[in-house]
């Protein structure tokens, strides 16, 4: 019990290092007589790999799902579903000047402080390499999520200074993918391709947003203390590489304001209970009311960066860096499905536990 | 495993209604020896309490701690810290009528979709009462984090528009009990106290913001993938009633900004490995990097308002709400031990889980 | 998470020591609606108290249940539900005798050795007092199991050489309070008391064995690998003071026969899928096939006698102990509730988690 | 969470059917520095593979283990370890007539009724193989151990009603691999040989006891309520497929005794504690006493056997199944490497818990 797991009755657990053998992850309590339908598995593996276009980095993965086990006959059956993805294009050399040196913003330094050692290939298991094993199994998640009605969707909303001003109802979500950098609104997606171009030219990096929304969860799923979902969702976007902020709702706005104005009214529309706001971003009491779950995730710029910085070798001595590997300048664009998986591991988590509220 | 407990290795389990004969936490897991200091223990729930400033509810509790067991000659014992705390002031007949209604942004309406039925008594286990037993538990994690030189220090850095503009650094951390507000800048603290007793007077309610530091932590300390120390903070955080909000280190800003602005060169400071800045907010990969530990907390406004408010019966008909209860017109100032108890309970639960990591 | 809790859905944690203020239970997963039987939950506890026939302790305990949260209308809510039993009869100067030595067979020494020091009070923590708790966690579980019609039924089925030489089946169970030892065939119950009164005299104790049948589950209960049923139960027994055998269907027995001798031939008896033996006691591969669940619980005697015995002080000298405190000389009577209550949480908790099972 | 992960601290998650592709297991917590001994492991799953006598079953599986993560330059980093074993000789065809039959105490009835479906090649996910998963992980447990001087050393004691009738003082456990029926004593050995050998060509099968000590485990391990050793480890044993009994110290025999005679009376011995017998089987209270951990698991014979059965199909109709698989007669010699891999499992994990139980 490292960390390493995630989720209570539907549960993961991830493993490998970016230039080792292969990352997998082992989903543990799917629930029996689900349809497996690993090209959509493969589709959201597709949708995080790095290479597909040019605001990423070209380390190129085929990222394959290999499915080891708790499948047959095109459905689970309850036992464990293992997914492993061969790691193929690993060049551990160029990572040879990295061993003696700590990184700045990256994990080496406490990575040894904790552990006494390190896997300085590619940054080992701090390698965002590592959330491959969250989007195949997040996949399946919404797979099950989907036998009952859910969708999660995310979407990039800011790229540095660049923010899409439009609330995710007036947004047409399924143009998320049709631009490479995953936000819906063509113009603001432009704006926010020429910042990360540019960057990229500039040898620097920039930071991002992700907005996500989950439709058609139904009231009731939730705990009411500890795990409310606000909290399993802010835990399950803060483990992502990077990510600084999260907010729910109206967030930190709610912050500046007043509960008359962000007081959410109940009213019958169509015999069903509704809010005719939603600050509360579809979570009351730690509990869904039916409306869309909506949140924000923040990302720092990634620090990765072609330009030089001081920093210490291992031994304490000064020493400069100037990164030569493979990064993307802008990690949200990627991160959408990310997100995604994240989120919908939550829910999935959250559908199950429902089950078992009431006598 | 319904979501009452907290923690890993230093795990506790809450339980109580508002309304109820009392509210409690075990707390397991917590090592032999230490020294129970238990008047730290009930002056933190006295920071909680209702009742303490004209800027909070005047409910009375004395929340007097009472310890059932675990203790012995003054020192832990390695077996289960059980702390009761009787509920004093249970005037129920104040929510009768409120057994019909859904309250606005309060989890009436989610705790019945959920349980089929609800205490609605005071919101039953939805009461911020329910905190009570977070802080008694966490005092205990801040007597244990003492032992290794970890202090956590909250306070408030903003009530609705008012914001402090002076980092931690800047500020004086031995002040903030010095105004009812919690907020170490006088000036800044006045202006909130006025902003309150305003919007009291006007039947309203605000949110506010919550900093926290945590310093003393040494470099090792949280997992790696999905335990990270920061995403363990943002659950623990989102848990807390009204919180929407979470940010560690330079948090949303730094999704504004770029790679060669926020990352944090290494620089060696008396032998020891520093940072020259901490946009990371002491965290990095999910591990403690050595540097204070730094995160902002959002709570939205008290939903509870003595305005009129539109809403649904039970039964689905419109009606209007009008509170009459006692509820404080801002949160944050009592949220700070709460804010502080939960930091306390990751960073205890982190400090054992250190222990193993090694051979 | 220093096993002080049991269960995964249906979860427990207790809390107390023998000789403090009170020892509790918490209880969370019990799902929302489930009628609370409090006489039938007191009615357990009064079979396990001590002093209620001339074969126990006079240990004086009325352990009355206190309910502290939970329940609301005489229903449970699926909040936490904490019952409390305040130690009513503490004689500790008892045992200020035996602060400094370690009484043979007991958890005096190991205590020491695990947490550097101990509360000598009767045990403290290690004192078969703590099963209180479990017990009124399990009546708990019994209510819940009832709803499906499963009932767990256990009895005296050896003191010492005095062996029932009946099956379940041959025995009406209805009986088994009948008689002071719990052993429902009253011969041989008349023999196993002759039996404890004569060694009580001897100042010696005496072991025994108790037999559980819990009848009514329905195929499809347990897990395939690890938490096999009879795995779940296997720990729930041995984690009860003084037990150091377990025993499934036909358990040793079966090491050594044939499987020809011992395989379960399957049946069909009115359109449903029987067994035409019950040697695999109503569990195959972990999980339950619809016969009644039976298994066999060996308890040591009781490590307190009152003949004199040699054993150590904390310094390391020889000394010679003779108790003087108030005990059972055979555990197995007041043990047949503790049994049932471990049986029914092990239940209880698989058959919430048979719910998410399939889609 | 279905019951896949076995320990708390040092955490095995294993996946995987007889006939996919791969069975496997990942290990969460190991800790990091740990000289990663390949050798033994490979070792350890040479003991359990068929094919290595004439007394198993004559299946043939490599079981070459490839690591697939949380190793760098031949130590362990603290990141989760992998180990996978592909799955070489699988004829599933050989299992077709068992598609729609179900097998006599096997869990064909059971799976079905819990998943509405099941892998019916091989037993699927109910197969013994699953056992190497758990023999990988068990040796990177005794790894561990043996760092701090903990050998655990299993044995067959019994084959049906042969029995061995020395104690583990009176053996040389140096001897348990020259046997291939894996009992020490060349006699006895000689015995079960002909035993099994007697029962394969009458197509029957027996069943048998396995002994286990654990020696060289320091006073102190072990959690005194739930977690208690001896009840983690008949829960590990009993999670063993085919066990039905479990006894820690005296076990059984202890039930029919006095506790003037299985009390065990501490002396001191070259200045440390000692108690002069062992019926407590190295554990009081929960917790290790230093003396060697014994205990003994009971299996029943093996289900499949080349004799006409009486079954059901699973449209209810009377059937005879006569077994064509590859199976053992006896399933003792080679659960040896099992019963010391989940007790390895069960040690590690308390090893590290014992590293928290004190400030």
């Amino acid at each position: 019990m490292a960390g390493n797991s995630f989720g209570q009755f539907f549960r993961i657990t991830t493993f490998g290092e970016s230039h080792g053998p292969a990352i997998g992850v082992v989903v543990d309590g799917c629930p029996a007589g689900l349809d497996f339908d690993l090209a959509f598995i493969q589709q959201q593996m597709d949708r995080r790999r790095p290479g597909q276009s040019a605001l990423t980095t070209d380390r190129n993965e085929a990222d394959r799902v290999e499915v080891l086990s708790g499948v047959f006959d095109g459905k689970t059956t309850g036992t464990p579903i293992a997914m492993l993805l061969r790691n193929a294009d690993q060049r551990s050399k160029d990572y040879d000047a990295l061993k003696e040196v700590y990184r700045p913003s990256h994990a080496d330094y406490t990575y040894e402080a904790r552990y006494g050692l390190r896997d300085h290939r590619g940054g080992g298991r701090s390698s965002a390499r590592e959330t491959a094993a969250r989007v195949a199994s997040g996949a399946l998640a919404q797979l099950l999520l989907r036998t009952v009605g859910v969708q999660v969707q995310a979407y990039v909303s800011a790229v540095g200074p660049v923010e899409l001003q439009k609330s995710a109802a007036e947004l047409d979500l399924s143009l998320v993918d049709s631009h490479a950098v995953r936000c819906p609104d063509p113009e603001t997606a432009a704006a926010m391709e020429a910042l990360i171009t540019q960057l990229k030219a500039e040898g620097d990096s920039v930071g991002g947003v992700i907005s996500c929304v989950a439709s058609g969860v139904p009231a009731g799923w939730g705990e009411p203390v500890f795990d409310k979902l606000e909290a399993d969702l802010a835990k399950a976007m803060l483990s992502i590489n990077a990510v600084k902020g999260f907010e729910v709702g109206s967030g930190f706005a709610a912050s500046k304001g007043r509960g008359s104005a962000f007081n959410d009214a109940f009213v019958l529309e169509e015999g069903k209970v509704r809010t005719r706001t939603n600050h509360s971003g579809g979570i009351q009491g730690g509990i869904s009311n039916g409306e869309d779950i909506t949140f924000r995730v923040g990302f720092k710029p990634v620090a990765t960066i072609a330009q030089k910085q001081q920093t210490l070798t291992r031994s304490g001595e000064a020493t400069e860096l100037q990164a030569q590997g493979r990064h993307d300048p802008c990690v949200v664009p990627r991160a959408v499905p990310i997100v995604e998986a994240m989120a919908a591991l939550v829910l999935a988590d959250h559908m199950l536990r429902e089950r078992v509220a009431r006598v």
